[in-house]
């Protein structure tokens, strides 16, 4: 039997002005690449062995992992069998980060993850061409699983106090790998616990009791036959966290445990066998792979963001509550323009994350190719980019999925809406690969070292060029999207502005340098974010213009009316930095908000259609209240029938102990 | 042998400069509150199985409940015990609500949570006195666990669209019940799964087919002796949560189930023999119970916050980060002003939410008696408060617990740090007892209507009579606590004199009231907000005033300077509105920015001393990261060595697919 489409949804999708496969493709980049997609999605989701029994919120950690494995070896067996032959072990490394699919299979994260996101770019970034070929084969073949541990029980953001040492022994060559304190074990890289039997490390190397730096090295974990922990190397798992909970983070301490010279990954510096140490000629050289794992980052927003919203867009088109006018029956909660204000930029904003990671990954491939040609001045401006975007699109993913699942109210709230666990897969992107507040500072110090370059007249790059133009402000606001645009540079030259003249203040008071960087350091965040609002709302701007040439008139207005409805609510959620340091008006505010209420008017009947061409599986949704039918209520009660305490009418734990509670006998 | 407190949790202790125990005091409501406090702490949390062998995230949610369930019998064993024999039942059913102790004990929720913040209130506020005397004596005596039954899976915010009906058969004098759709299932009781033997249900009552609204019916739902649910009643549990996983959130759905007559609690309407209908007097009446249940909320509110900066502040005395200066060492990441910003607003709003919520206590009790004397005239502004007081403490909370755990750094997304699990529970309440956007527009609805009052002349509540002074904005700004306070008033003003305008220019425009509400509904929900900041700011800092008269003066120099802080963060964070309400200037806003900087500084001493202060026990922290010794990596350590994948050196899935696939077998 047919499960019939809800009503609601049929008549919204009736009503969607755009065709819905056009944007589809134009999200994927071309009807090619949407064919390949939903081909792999099939082929993936109808192989046997991939679904649960018990839908995993309901099991055990240890049972979450043990199913986590059980599905992993079947579907990188087919990733695997679905490989281009054509492919360098190279690109099969680097391939296929983008798809959700492992989403669809995992519900949470795959226990092979840092298998893909980390050690094996750790190989091709870090190991010299010899390695490289040998490890590589062997990762992109699954002979061995790895994963890489750099972070430290009581050390994450200052690589350099990594208290890890691997101390060379001339004699044996070999290095000798040691955990000197509880804080210097490593702690968190997902797959070490039990997954794992390779892994590169990061220690810091002392020859001849000189220090030469943090170095990799890679380790044999565990044997490969019996899968026991090798001598000297101590490895369990960290515990239960808001997410991830099938990645498998485990800890990782050494006795004195001795490898082999050639295990150093050489790339970059080099030990020869007598202990004679090879500085790398660039150590600005590490930036490459931390920029390419921030583009992957930015990406998987867009993503989530992308799922989130079309989980309650789709729920609020179903869900019918409270009565607009007495007499009328309950309208669909997408009719409240609280909750289109809720919803609307979460669909933009997935548009916008989207091209921003596109472009991202555009400089970084050009700013790469110029690294291997030698030149290397890109690369701060791309480094200071990467960080505050990364920290700024993780930030308002995390809000916005969370709001998201706010405006589904209660059954946002129920795991089986996927919304909470889409929420806690998010929100850890704001700590993980840089701690946003770290990284925004670390954009700023690039803001403030070009503010004094601007005010000698140096060239700035592309992205902070605009710092150039020091206005008063006085200019006349123009409520366009341009207008808009060029308020938000005025509020980050502001911004900019006021952050080092506080700077000055601090250290006219006799504060040193340092010390006056942390007092003005709320505010050099501060100034950070509106230059990553301004360049963020520029290129998404430039981006929808320069993408769209050849679509459709009805698409093509849909994707400006978002830019637009991007633009003007960020105005408005940033008035009083507008207010500063432009001369907009009231008046030009109430025409803002005027023309926003307008726009979420335009945006409400093609909003079912704009989630649908997201063009996600309800497998990969996994979502009670996002199911395409929008069968909402029938998901719950399935979903919850599922629970294996409904398994019994009555609990053991009510013979036990709550009879003879209640009967005064306990 | 005693564990060694963390040097620098001890070198904090020593330099702060205010008496603890003396904010303790304060913060209980006198010495002898806190003794009684630690009385019963120390009583229940030394009792014999109310300890965890495994953590509780190890646990599957089936095992989670059963674990709940055996610790519940034992705490309110403990409870009863320790019950006040002079209380009545009412004075009982009512009390401990404030605590914490729950907490300590079911880590996440208890079990019987309904039977105390829901059944035995309805039970008070709706059943006759008969009634009540009856049912109440059995619930106190937890002769019968009860719960609340009123949302249904297709209903939540709009009680007269609830589906569940009672017909009343004149006959039998029997009402049945019956749930005509799936929609019309209870959903979400706490207990009501598989705790629970009897519920206050909400239906809708018919009487000879005739309509008599939404009424309150003693049901009970299982069998005394077996448990086993009664014939015509469905029971399940409605699956895993973001949340109170072992609160036992169910299902419950009607076949033409039949009941007593004497089972509709009678207190407001009646239904005699015959099936005559006596309709409530007073359809207020119910806003009591619903006010009490909101005030309960923002004290928890202040509790969680308190719980979370607790665990942030000590975590980052604790942690030592990157060096902000060359050759020093790694600084506390206390000492960084970003961390000082994000964790010092938690202690003062912490602060600031409790002295609200005994101030709205205050007000209920208040109105709860004139209400007794039959004046209703208060209820209106008592509502009103209510509702937006919940909503703006509730998601200023969230906020804020998500930011202490994210301070954290990854270390904060370990469940050990419990900080996921506190933001868990504070979430929830942004949604359950009033969806705050909800809530928000009721609260703008009283607003508009107060407006159009003050422009007749008519008098406001005291809350709402400052809508009076409609001053330009023009007045002389001033950067002092009472020009903000009154600068938020402005805001207010105006954000409500803008929201007024907008209801017109829509309805001008053709709109029926109804759609130029909806329409205009962000910026109502924004003056809703702009008037419960006014309020809060103001109320916060007369009530200090109010409240340290005889404390000893370093302490109410530090208390001060949580209101100045809370004050002046508040004003920073809304800028916008002032700049465009108020008179005040960039150069106000610079100076406004350097104070708070310099408050900052002037609170980072005291820092552990305010959280020390607000008394948890280890054991109620429940945190690796918030231990009062600082010890904070043997715990984490200590934690993570319990999880039951821990137990083995190679998991059973290695040999069954881990190694198959690696050799290519599988």
């Amino acid at each position: 039997m047919l499960a019939k489409v809800n009503e609601d949804l049929l008549k919204e999708r009736k009503h969607c002005d755009f065709n819905v496969l056009e944007l589809t493709n134009y999200l994927d980049g071309g009807r090619k690449a949407t064919e390949d997609r939903r081909k792999l999605e099939a082929r993936v989701l109808k192989t046997k062995g991939l679904q649960d029994d018990i839908p995993e919120e309901y099991l055990s950690h240890k049972e979450k992992y043990e199913n986590a494995i059980r599905k992993a070896v079947t579907y990188y067996r087919v990733i695997k069998e679905t490989a281009d032959p054509n492919q360098s072990d190279e690109e099969r490394a680097m391939s296929s980060y983008r798809s959700l699919l492992p989403s669809a299979v995992f519900k949470d994260m795959s226990p092979f993850r840092l298998h893909y996101s980390m050690f094996m770019p750790a190989i091709i970034g870090q190991a010299d061409e010899e390695q490289k070929k040998y490890w590589l084969k062997r990762a992109v073949n699954f002979e061995i699983i790895g994963t890489y541990a750099q972070t430290e029980l009581g050390h994450g953001t200052f690589i350099r106090g990594l208290e890890t040492r691997a101390t060379y022994d001339p004699k044996t060559e070999e290095f000798v790998l040691h955990s000197p304190t509880l804080t210097s074990y490593k702690w968190w890289p997902g797959s070490l616990a039990h997954t794992a039997n390779y892994c590169v490390v990061m220690a810091h190397l002392f020859i001849k009791g000189k220090s030469c730096g943090i170095q990799p090295f890679m380790v044999q974990l565990r044997d490969e036959e019996t899968h026991l922990p090798l001598p000297g190397i101590k490895l369990g798992e960290i515990g239960a966290k808001l997410g991830f909970n099938t990645v498998n983070n485990g800890f990782l301490g050494f006795e004195h445990h001795r490898i082999k010279r050639d295990r150093m990954l050489m790339k970059n510096s080099q030990v020869l066998r007598d202990g004679t140490f090879i500085k790398s000629p660039n150590n600005k050289l590490a930036y490459g792979t931390m920029v390419y794992v921030r583009v992957i980052i930015v990406y998987g927003m867009s993503n989530q963001l992308a799922r989130s919203a079309t989980i309650a867009v789709r729920y609020s088109a179903v869900r019918r509550q409270s009565p607009l006018k007495p007499d009328e029956p309950e309208p669909q909660i997408l009719d409240y323009v609280t909750q289109q204000h809720k919803l609307f930029i979460a669909i933009a904003s997935s548009h916008a994350i989207r091209l921003i990671a596109q472009w991202l990954w555009d400089l970084y491939t050009k700013v790469n190719n110029d690294l291997k040609l030698g030149n290397t001045s890109d690369l701060p401006e791309l480094h200071a980019l990467a960080c505050c975007l990364k920290a700024v699109t993780t930030a308002d993913t995390a809000t916005m999925v969370e709001r998201c699942r706010m405006s589904c109210g209660g059954h946002g709230y129920m795991l089986s809406s996927n919304l909470p666990q889409i929420y806690g897969l998010v929100t850890a992107a704001c700590t993980y690969e840089g701690e946003n507040t770290v990284l925004m500072l670390q954009t700023a110090r690039s803001l403030v070292k070009a503010w004094d370059w601007a005010a000698t007249g140096m060239p700035l790059g592309p992205t902070m060029s605009y710092l150039k133009d020091k206005n008063t402000g006085l200019e006349r606001w123009e409520n366009t999207i341009d207008g808009i645009i060029r308020g938000f540079r005025k509020v980050a030259v502001g911004k900019i502005s006021s952050a080092v003249s506080s700077l000055k203040k601090y250290t006219k008071r006799g504060l040193s340098p340092e010390d006056a960087w942390n007092m003005s350091s709320v505010q050099l965040v501060a100034a950070a974010e509106a230059h990553c609002r301004a360049v963020i709302l520029s290129t998404y701007k430039s981006e929808v213009e320069k993408t769209t040439t050849s679509l459709s008139e009805p698409l093509r207005r849909v994707l400006h009316q978002l830019v637009e409805l991007y633009c003007i609510y960020w105005a408005l959620e940033k008035l009083g930095d507008l207010l500063l340091f432009t001369s907009i008006s009231e008046r030009d505010v109430q025409q803002l908000q005027s023309t926003y209420e307008g726009l979420l008017g335009k945006i409400r009947p093609n909003a079912v259609g704009l989630v649908d061409a997201f063009d996600f599986r309800d497998e990969i949704l996994n979502s009670t209240l996002g199911v395409s039918d929008g069968r909402v209520y029938e998901r719950l009660m399935e979903e919850a029938l599922k629970s294996p305490l409904n398994a019994e009418p009555v609990n053991q734990s009510f013979h036990k102990y709550l009879k003879p509670f209640m009967q005064g006998k306990l």
